[in-house]
This record gives structure tokens, sequence and C-alpha cells, in this order.
């Protein structure tokens, strides 16, 4: 969670594509204007006006912000922008920057920092909580830990409680939400809502109003069970300990939104073989040479379906009808294979597979795939026979779009389930697989039957 | 947010795929074990057993559920299953289950009903709250309000609000969060949240200590602003005001977290032609029926590419090299396109692309297509003339496939900004539209340069 230094920046909703361009527009012909333009602006707001903008003007603007923010809009710019922007300041400037952010946020950045750059910003900050949490990989509970926390012990009453909040001078987290109950060896033991805490007598003590036994995690735990827990307990704030259940940290539940959000983006990415922390305006080679390699796979699968092709040129030769009609069969697969594919990958992640159903779905998916693929086969057999008047090829079309279908199927539900099996993402890696898959299998089955019955 | 009648029940975090796997075995072989399986369970837990059941043994399995937690449990549900447990109840069962929800899950449910149904439900519960949010579009502000919010005069003090929330027997939200300060015509003028009451003097009055000019929305915004608001600027609570700024209710963060994770599904599931609320046990003829019009719109765009192929079959039959590679060519620009098209239509979604960055980003697109187009060209161009040993049909192929990038990045640029221009929503309907391009443009451009320069 972002903090910010200065309450008196209120959200400025509604920056819109035309308010960004409005900043451009005086970045290039009035920089004088600028202040004005700026000063008004929430932190989030300049990180979007940042990250629409090519890099070089990245710089200008940002001498025109105020020092004292910079850290907070480095909290929100993306990675790639960040790191643009973080490889031009000094140790110093970063450590100033970063000083008075949460632990966690500074901890995010600090662990982007180039080895050197790290260490020298790690030594003015002199900071232990960020020099622990950026240890955590970021895919886990650690990586999503804040260390400020208000804990308070088992034996507290809940005057003391309401006093320390009282007295509090900003050390507290602003967003307090729940309160942490541990033993006196920091061992967590309950927790206790602020509004909950209102209602108890001043002399309870926190044992007695706690509710027990919390949910917590350790710092290992997947990021994506912490999103599971989160959304299906409708939690606010969970707790993280060690391996002896010492109290860590908390994660609160506008981190798991956040991490939510820049998933969605990371998979829509990772599906077109994109870096999702990609900088829209990194230079032309950069960029380039980031697609490539997935570019290159892509490649090498067409060329694998090519091949294919190519062992019946033959057949083609003598009916040229084979090659018009082949990338629908292969075609035609695919769809239904990422259909399924879809669809078993969703149910693979929402835990709705076991032993007990696998059977049941694979028949289904088989036998859905096979209705769908005989449906659109009869209508793909009636055109190809009327537009050639030829019903040997309607025949043989019918037959390899069923199969493909059928195969189709059963790849887009076997696949991912494999995957899964070998300890692979695959809502990631599947996709490519199941796909060439299909093609290869289409082209086989349809050349194959062409030339074995038509020729 | 969901709460539960019953605080004994705790989270039962871990409930994998063997722990669903052990309630359905009970299920089928010993169905009087199931009470000692479920009684422990949250109900959001057992949403998920229910939603891994085929659908004849999810009635068994209610049977076996406390009634106090079926409420509970159908908010749980994701729509597709829940949409067919409530069409085998009656309206009384309905409404008693309902009865102790929020507004919110209560008005979800209520909406979902099918007419007759609904009228009855609203006709026992009398609940005039969820009746009114029930007419909202879900997608927007209003769907995604409750009504149960802490307001409080402008005039109250510190000591009248904690007194308020000490005497509450339960009909004040669990998680308040944030006191809503309103004038005497229920108009909104500030927050406070609990953290910050807590730490004022008793006889401070809300107006001196609240947070002035709060962001709100009004029920008709758009559910993307929403989560986009809350995401920015860290919100936990957001206030939902009529067009006179009169208090209507509040959204609150772990729903909009719910709002994302559903969006995130959505989209995986748009882009395959699927329905995101498909029950994964729906009848065979069920989900062949749902899964069918996609296939249908895909096998034309198929159909398309292979007219352009048919008229070029003299060319094929004359050098059957050109179906062999025609395929890669086709694939290889649409491979291009996507990887536009993503990061288009993200920065689009970002509002990142604007009037003054267009033409740069536009440009940066073509030139990193040609790039990777060029490298790419070359290295298929030397396997096809050493393969072939036909160095014009490598030269051919070479320009085609320069040719198709440069053409895959226009119209993956190109689409959805045309899209987004015509108010449609480019994350769902470009990816046909720009595949189908660049696979007729691949077609067409590599058979047509073959047929001119090499026969």
């Amino acid at each position: 969670m972002t903090q910010h230094s200065n309450t008196e920046l209120k959200p400025h909703v509604g920056l819109d594509e035309a308010g960004i361009a409005e900043v451009l527009q005086a970045l290039q012909e009035q920089p004088e204007a600028l202040d004005a333009l700026l000063t008004p602006l929430h932190p989030a707001d300049i990180a979007d006006v940042l990250e629409s903008l090519p890099r070089a003007d990245r710089r200008v603007l940002l001498e025109h912000i105020d020092q004292e923010h910079v850290g907070d809009i480095l909290a929100e710019l993306n990675d790639g922008v960040r790191e643009d922007l973080l490889a031009e300041m000094t140790p110093r400037e970063v450590a100033q920057a970063v000083e008075e952010l949460e632990s966690d946020d500074k901890a995010d950045i600090v662990q982007e920092l180039e080895g050197d750059q790290q260490k020298a910003v790690l030594r003015i900050l002199r900071d232990k909580d960020s020099k622990k949490l950026a240890t955590y990989d970021p895919e886990t509970a650690g990586g999503l830990m804040q260390a400020e926390v208000f804990a308070a012990r088992r034996t507290s009453t809940v005057g003391d409680v309401l006093k320390q909040i009282r007295k509090d001078s900003g050390d507290l987290p602003e967003n307090i939400g729940t309160i942490f109950v541990t033993t006196s060896k920091n061992e967590l033991v309950g927790t206790v809502s602020i509004p909950r805490l209102v209602k108890q007598p001043l002399r309870a003590k926190l044992e007695d109003v706690m509710r027990e036994d919390p949910l917590k995690f350790t710092p290992e735990a997947p990021q994506k069970d912490v999103v599971d827990v989160f959304e299906k307990y409708d939690m606010h704030n969970c707790a993280v300990v060690d391996d002896k259940n010492r109290l860590l940290g908390r994660i609160t539940i506008d981190d798991v939104l956040d991490v939510v959000l820049e998933d969605r983006e990371r998979e829509a990415y990772r599906a077109a073989g994109l870096d999702e922390t990609e900088d829209l305006f990194a230079p032309l080679h950069e960029t380039a040479w980031h697609r490539f390699p997935w570019l290159v796979l892509n490649l090498f699968t067409a060329i694998l379906a090519s091949i294919v092709i190519a062992f019946f040129d033959d057949a083609i030769a003598q009916l040229v009808a084979l090659a018009v009609l082949m990338p629908i069969v292969a075609s035609m697969g695919g769809n239904a294979a990422t259909q399924t594919l879809t669809v078993t990958v969703r149910a693979l992640s929402a835990k709705q597979i076991n032993s007990k159903n696998a059977w049941y779905l694979l028949r289904k998916e088989v036998l859905v795939g096979s209705l769908n693929g005989l449906l659109l086969a009869l209508g793909l057999a009636a055109i190809t026979g009327v537009f050639y008047n030829n019903w040997s090829l309607a025949g043989v079309i019918l037959a390899a779009t069923v199969a493909n279908h059928l195969f189709a199927a059963l790849a887009g539900y076997l696949i991912p389930i494999l995957l899964k099996k070998l300890g692979k993402d695959p809502a990631i890696s599947a996709g490519v697989l199941v796909t060439t898959v299909t093609d290869v299998g289409g082209f086989f089955v349809f050349l194959g039957l062409g030339a074995y019955f038509l020729l």
C-alpha cells in the first residue's frame, strides 16, 4: 500500500487521454506551464503521464516534479518504465526518493536495482526491513508482505490499544484494519478488527475478544494461494508468519488487487510471447528483440506443419482442391482445441478437476468436440461437394474434420493436464503446443485421407 | 461483501483437489459420512465442492447442508452453477436463503432469477434495498454497490459515533472501514476512517476531522472506472451518490477484487468464444451449443482464406511448393499481428495512446514488425532456397513475408483503435478480425507474387 506523504494531494479522477495529451503538449511547446498542470496531480496520475511519454521526455518532466513526490511516483510506475528512470538516478537520489515509502514498496524498488546500485542504496538506507523484504521471491507471500503491522500482546487490554492508537504520531500504518494479537514471543494467536475493538469494554483483554486461530501464510506461500484465500474468504488483511509462527508482517487487500491486475496483464502478454514489463516507449531494437524469440518458435512450428504438407506434394499436384481446403480443416481443429484448452486450464486453476471427475470431463470434452465437429463437417462437406461437384472429396473432408475435432478435444484436455503434472504452468505453455498439434494433425489426416481415397 | 451468519465457521484453507475428491467419494459411497465432512467447511469451500459436482449430485449434497448456510453458499457460487440450483428452488426457499445476506449479494441473486420467480421472491422479501439494487446494470458502480453504509451527520461528534458503534447489535456492516459524513439532506461531504476517528478528541465534530471532497461514483459509472480508481488510489471503500450527491451506498474493495477476478476469467473465455458463466457440468448438448457460434464464425473466416487460395489454383498446380509454403507466411503474419494487437489493446485500456503519440506508436509498430519480419524472412528464404534449390522462390517468400509483417503491424495497431472509435471493446472483437486479415493477406501476397514472378 502506498501512503502519500502530502495529504493535500487529491485523486484527480478523469485524467483521460485528453488530459495526458495536454501535459504532453505543454512539455513540447511551453514547459513553463508544466508546473501548474502537474502540481494538483496525484502521484498515480503523474505515473500515468510518465508511462505515456517517450523516454527522453520523461526526464524533462521529472525535473518539474517536486522531489518529495518522486518516491510515490516510482511506487506507482510499471516495472519497465521504473527501471528506465532508476537507471538514470544516483544511489543517493534513489535512497532519498524511497526513504518515506512503506516497506513493501521500498523493497519492490530496491529489488529492481542492478547489483552495485542496489548495494549502494541499501547502504544509505540502513533499513533492515526493506533489506529483508527484498530477499523474498516477488511471486510469494513474502514478496507481497509489508513489515508495518499493528501487533499487540494477548494480555494487553482494549484500553491500552486504543490509547496507543490515539498517541500515534504517524508510526502506525494508516490503514490499520486489523490488530494482530501475539504472545510474548511474538507468536501470532489471534486478530481483532478495529470496529470490533471499539465495541469491547476498555478493560477486556485482547485474548478474550480476539478471533483465534487466524488464517496466515508463510513467506514461501505462492502468490496464487494468497489471491485465492483473499477472494474466497473476503479478507482485508492477512498475517505472514515464519515457521515458528512468529509474526513477520501482513498482506493487505489493496496489494492483492494490484497483483491480480498485474497477473491479468501478464497472462494477456505471455499468450503472445510478450514481456508485460515492457515499456511502450522502449527503443525500437529493444522491443523488436524482445518479441523475436516467440516469433522464431512459431516459425518452427509452422515449418513443422509445412513438412507434413511437403510429404503429400504429389497428391496436391494431382488434386489442387486439397491445397485449397487443407487450411480450413487445420484451423477448425485449432479453434475447437482452443475452446477445450481454455475450459481445462481454468478448471485446473480453480481445482475443479480431480481424480473422481477427470474421466467424466474427458469424455464430455471428446463428445462435445465430436458433436460440434460433426455438425461443422457436414456443413463444410456440403459446401465442398457443391462447389467442386466432387462427393468423394466431400466425404474425405467430412471424415478428416471429425477426426481432427476428436484429436483437438484430446489435445486440448490432455496437454494442460500433462503440463500441470510436470510442474509447468499450463496457462503459459499449452497454447503453442496445442495449436501445433492440431495444425500438424489436421494437415496430416486430411491430406493422408485424400491421397489414399482420391488418387 | 459476504458476512457469514455463523462466526464459528472457519476458513478451511487447503480444500484441494484431494479434499474435494474425498467429498465426492463420500457422496457416491457413504452419504452418511457427508455431514461430518461438510460441517466444518466454510460456505466458500462448500461452493467449490458444488462447482466440482455433476448436476444431479449437487442436489444430493445440498440436502446435507444446514439451511442457514444455503444463502452464503449461493452468494459464493459462480453464475452458471447458481442458476442451475436456483431453478430448482421455490420462491419461498430462495427468499429464506437470501434473507440474511448483504444487500449486494441479495441483489445479485435476485437479478439472476427468471421473471415470475423473481417477482415472487421480491414479494416475500419486501426488501426495498435489494429491489432497487437489482435494477442496476451489473457492469456499473450501481451493480457493485451495497446499501449497508455507516453514515453520520457532519455535526455529530466523534463521541457520538463511537457510542453508536459500541451500541450496535449487528446492524452496522461488520467491516465498517470508513464513516461517510453527510449533511442533513444526506448529501456526502466527507469521510473519516475508523483509526482516524479513534485518534480524535471525543468532542470534535466530524466536519472538523473528516477528509473533505471524497471520491465518489454515480450508479451509472462503468465498472472498469471503479476498478481503475480503486487500484490507482489504493482505496478500500468508495461512496456511491445520486445526481444530487445524496449517499446511496458504498463499494468495498473485496467486491472490486471479485470483479477483477471475474473479468480475467471472462477475458480468457471470450477470447475462445466461450461463456464464462458456463457450468463445467452443464449437459453435453448445452455446452456444445454454446460453443458452436464461434466455431461457425471461424469456419467462415477460414473459408474466406480458402477462396483466396482457390483463386490461385493454377499456380499451385504448376508449383506445389507454393502450397507447402503458404501456411508459413500466413501464420507468421498472424503471430506478429497478435503481438502488436496485444500491446495496442492494453495500451488503449491503460489510456496510454492519445492524439500526441498515436503516430509515434504507429511508426514504432510498423518498424518493429518490418524489422522482425525481415529477420524471419531472411531465415525462411534461406531455408526455402536450400531446400528447393530455387532462389526465385526464396526471393518471393522473402518479399511476401516482409510485406505480410508490415500489413500485420498495420492491422494489429489500426483495427483495435478503429473498433474503440466505433464504441466496441477491442479486447473481445479484434482477435478474429486481425487474424483473418493477416491470413487472407498472407495467402494473397505470397500466392500473388508467386504466380506473377515464378510462372
